[in-house]
């Protein structure tokens, strides 16, 4: 099997695809007019705040979707580079915003050939976006592309906020229920806390966590992860 | 300020000692008695399976109350070194198990004096034993009388069971409820998971995370944390 072939034969990884394909217009419309309430008490604000607090010049956004985090970064004077494997959400994003780099492009594609987005990156995020099952070769792949001090920062849903029995494996989206019928349900890939922690060995040591929750909220919305590189050969020349 | 003053005269912490004296006894019975069903399903196990997996020789058990683990460890050939603030806890340890090392001494005493207790230890474990508020000074005494390779192992009950809104800070656990009347209610300090991670920092560094669940159970009963001394001149003098 080579890299990536998994991602594009596992029938739950096409129907992921599928469901962002589908659901592009209504996801940039969510996104867009603050629908997600989430989003605007804190999990927005907590994502740009630990991208920030890094000092990056160049990010790349794992599953950039619409183009929200790459606007505000760009904004704010770093260079974002963002990549999709919705071309529908891509074009989008492309259409709001001439300052950043958008290019369509799937998670296995990105493994097989990072040739279209450069390299060096400080910072690479993926904010809500790794939804597949197949993130270890992502996350082994990542270090051909970024600098030997970048950070990986992964926010995600908080283990909280899972739908039945604690287990990993693959779950179902609806987004607000069976009686909206202008999304497509989205298949997407639960991770324990503990494999979350495990998949960042052996190329990412853990920084920081965090967990993000509104003030007047009982419980976080989000895991936040900041991770640098697990490369013993770079950090002991840098403590010498 | 001096080092462990806040141990002595933090009133909840007097009062979580004061339960485990008044409690020692009755916890011995619900110990022993298999009382606890969590314990039997899966957190026993899991302690022993994650020191066992280190192949420690000496063992540090913090807080080890009337002293199951030590009892187990030595048993299987691991010499076992139990500290507790209840006297009235070493003592009934100690007329079960002639084997261990046991020593009446608070958290707050070893941070001040660690030469009752010896020194380089391989694996350093607290098993649901981490309950006062004053943890930051213990792990940074921790490295005085341990090896450069040691391992800090910690179980905690799982974040998800925090009653009531996810904040750090003091609860009270009654032992099932208002009702029994043989227990003293206990006094103890809940963390969110981002300030376990934070207190390992900056001289442990996570290795491994577990979330230790029975095989029928829908949530996970606890959180075990594998830590390694994050001692930049002893790592790096291994890799070379």
């Amino acid at each position: 099997m080579t890299e990536g072939s998994l991602a594009d034969t596992n029938p739950n990884n096409t129907a992921l695809l599928d469901s962002w394909r589908s659901n592009a217009r209504r996801w940039t419309r969510a996104v867009r007019t603050g629908e997600i309430v989430s989003r605007i008490s804190c999990t927005n604000d907590a994502i740009l705040n630990a991208i920030k607090r890094l000092g990056p010049s160049r990010v790349l956004d794992l599953g950039c979707g619409e183009g929200w985090l790459c606007r505000s970064l760009t904004s704010a004077g770093i260079s974002c580079t963002g990549i999709d494997a919705s071309r529908e959400l891509i074009e989008i994003a492309r259409a709001s915003d001439t300052q950043s780099w958008y290019v369509p492009l799937s998670y296995s594609e990105l493994v097989r050939d990072a040739a279209p987005i450069g390299k060096d990156f400080d910072v690479i995020v993926a904010n809500f976006s790794l939804l597949d099952a197949t993130v270890e070769e992502l996350f082994t792949a990542l270090p051909k592309f970024s600098g030997a001090r970048a950070r990986l920062v992964i926010q995600t849903l908080h283990p909280f906020h899972i739908p039945g029995t604690y287990r990993t494996g693959w779950k179902e989206e609806t987004f607000g229920g069976s009686g909206t019928s202008d999304w497509s349900p989205m298949p997407w890939y639960f991770r324990r806390l503990t494999d979350w922690i495990a998949l960042l060995h052996p190329n990412w040591m853990l920084e920081r966590m965090e967990e993000p929750q509104g003030a007047n909220d009982a419980f976080p919305a989000s895991l936040l992860l900041t991770a640098s590189r697990n490369d013993k050969t770079a950090f002991c020349a840098q403590v010498r």
